[in-house]
């Protein structure tokens, strides 16, 4: 008799943003004229680069003649596209990550859920709180956390509260993780790490053999050149840290699908016995058997972001979307809002300052205001009472948001 | 301390075909003139059809524009690629598989290895034997085994030896698993089930409430009209069976990457105490928390494939393939090997009769005549001695190999 994987039942309700799509369309259908204006998933809604779409149908066209037909490329992704990577995106930084320790995804989501696989079960993990819900609810599924407890938390995880009163820079953890997920320019608070903030988290990983998840997915709208976009600027990151990157925020490949994973060969962790063997082959093992690599023509769109033309347009649209991230924290502080984040980070992250929880904020922006956000609690316990404006809209509607705002009573 | 999931040190050496790779680079390193004809990896060499292409490059353009653009999609898939394949692979076949029992996806690889996700860790996995290895290897790698024995087996799996003896048939197993993975047309052997040998099955899974993974990636290639091409055209099936389907081999897209997998809302496996429950939520859960959703050019051009013209087409390549089968099984059987497979299936699958190893028959057609085939071995015990030929390459490549085997001495 086939039995069920039962840790699935230990999830809270449903996976947040489809908690927020199914509101949404509820409320849709009973107010089907309503202008609903969407920035609660962190989409994207601005067309691909001129670049990225002349090399994708590049790579579309030679699909089409036998001479320059792909089959199965590499399960790690094209030279092409890891090496522009590793010089654009590394060596340019002045780290020294090589293209063999880039392997090329279909998303952040996936590996920063898969990653956990070459890990042993005994590992204890962090997050911050709040979090990006995908670390939590894997984890959780592959049977890593006990049950879901009354104050909001999945036992035997370690939380690390990020508040308003901490800067939203969480201290060193008391109890020892094994493994810790950082995230930065953070989703959702939209705050960053300074090298000193990182270097702290790099020193305790080294002295306490912790392995360091760091998902830099929104490293490109970093605007204040002390911050590093990469945790590999830091000495010894190698040794410690695994980094996952996208290309759904740098370059609007939210529905074009890729990503990459950062595996350094000096990585180490622990054998049952103590002993310490590289991860580098545990990765390699599982991407080249359980993945088949990312579509060609998607590989060649993501490799034009490197051309100095690619990198022109990309740029362009990121100041878009930072340009709406500035008028909705002006707008949100004019409301009485206290506003963090969006500056270094696509993500506004406010809190009413009147007590209102998450979800009534959202309910109540729906239906007031038709305007969809994300309610802060649903990325953690210490996220209540906060909610998070994304800036991927096109301007005319963030503008026009923030008017409705202006029209509520708080 | 971090620790590694020591389960990835009990896999035996490489994987099948990345092995091979690294052997025919060697001979390629040091025989740079050789002209090397390839037919180990079962990897397609015709680019795709002009529908699919037209399709793709609108997907694209899609992308290019605002109005048109695409962020996130389903993760499931969108609808018109899921309702065409319900039309099209299921209802016109007479079974009843709805759209939103469809998940689509970027291979059948990960779907396979992902699959086990879903289910508990004690239950019992039986595999044909020889085997596509991605289903070993990652229940190994999840620690659903216990160690390699000398035997060539894995303590822990139930094994169905598939040999010339019972036609490639398993007889059904004396030891009951709780999930049996079952590949029809077979990957490596060729063969196919007939409605009676699948009945057998679904009666079988049904009365021990055993999970059938069904893999029938290779459905396109049946060519005998009484052969089912899905296992849910058995009366029953939707209350045992998981199907997996690709469009890589139907369609070209090994390079392109897309793939779906059915969860009937009627299957049903054991709680702990038990009790049963769907297993259509726990999919649809982990596929909306782990997975992003395929490209949306790539689902656009997935969908040409049913179109009146895009089936012609597709058609035509796959009768292209089946003539290389043709020309394969008779020229091997004329070099006097035992020829099996290669008419409803793009493998023909052959024993030398003259007791050589698999690896050693690779080493020699490498060596002696510059063509890479696969090794049974490589599949599993009961491959020792065979030897896969792949009729995915161009006639003109077939009829060379065929002619260079046969100046070869066996």
């Amino acid at each position: 008799m086939a039995y069920i994987n039962e840790n699935y039942f230990k999830l809270q309700a449903g996976y947040l943003f489809p908690e927020i799509g199914r509101r949404v369309r509820e409320f849709q259908k009973e107010h089907p004229q309503a202008d609903i204006i969407r920035m609660g998933i962190g989409d994207v809604t601005q067309p691909l680069a001129p670049s990225v779409i002349k090399a994708f149908h590049e790579g579309v066209a030679d699909m089409a003649k036998a001479e320059s037909f792909r089959g199965y490329g590499p399960e790690q992704g094209y030279d092409f596209l890891r090496e522009a990577i590793a010089a654009n995106d590394y060596h340019s930084r002045g780290t020294d990550i090589q293209a063999d320790e880039i392997f090329i995804s279909d998303g952040s989501k996936c590996d920063t859920g898969n990653i956990l696989e070459i890990f042993g079960h005994n590992n204890i993990i962090a997050v911050q709180d709040p979090v990006y819900p995908v670390y939590v609810d894997t984890s959780v599924m592959a049977g890593r956390t006990g049950k879901f407890l009354g104050n909001g938390y999945y036992d035997g995880i370690i939380y690390l509260p990020c508040t308003a009163e901490n800067g939203f820079m969480p201290a060193l953890p008391e109890r020892k993780p094994d493994i810790v997920f950082l995230c930065y320019p953070n989703n959702p608070t939209g705050t960053v790490a300074t090298r000193e903030e990182l270097k702290k988290w790099v020193d305790y990983a080294r002295k306490n053999k912790t392995i360091i998840l760091y998902d830099a997915a929104y490293e490109a709208y970093i605007s204040d050149p002390e911050i590093p976009h990469s945790i590999y600027e830091i000495e010894g990151a190698r040794e410690v840290a695994i980094e996952f990157r996208s290309f759904s925020k740098t370059a609007g490949f939210t529905g074009t699908r890729c990503a990459f994973t950062v595996i350094p060969k000096d990585l180490k962790a622990a054998m049952p016995d103590g002993t310490e063997t590289a991860v580098y082959p545990l990765w390699f093992r599982r991407h080249t058997t359980k993945f088949n690599g990312v579509s060609y023509p998607v590989q060649r769109a993501a490799a034009a972001i490197y051309t100095a033309e690619g990198r022109k347009e990309v740029k362009a649209t990121i100041d878009y979307y930072m340009n709406n991230a500035a008028i909705l924290r002006e707008s949100l502080a004019n409301l009485g809002f206290k506003v963090y984040g969006g500056i270094n980070a696509p993500y506004v992250w406010v809190n009413s300052g009147r007590g209102i929880k998450s979800w009534d904020l959202f309910d109540k922006l729906l239906n007031k205001a038709n305007v969809v956000g994300t309610p802060g609690s649903g990325f953690g316990p210490s996220g209540e009472g906060y909610f998070r404006f994304s800036s991927f809209a096109s301007k005319e509607s963030v503008i026009k948001a923030m008017e409705r705002l202006g029209n509520l009573k708080f």
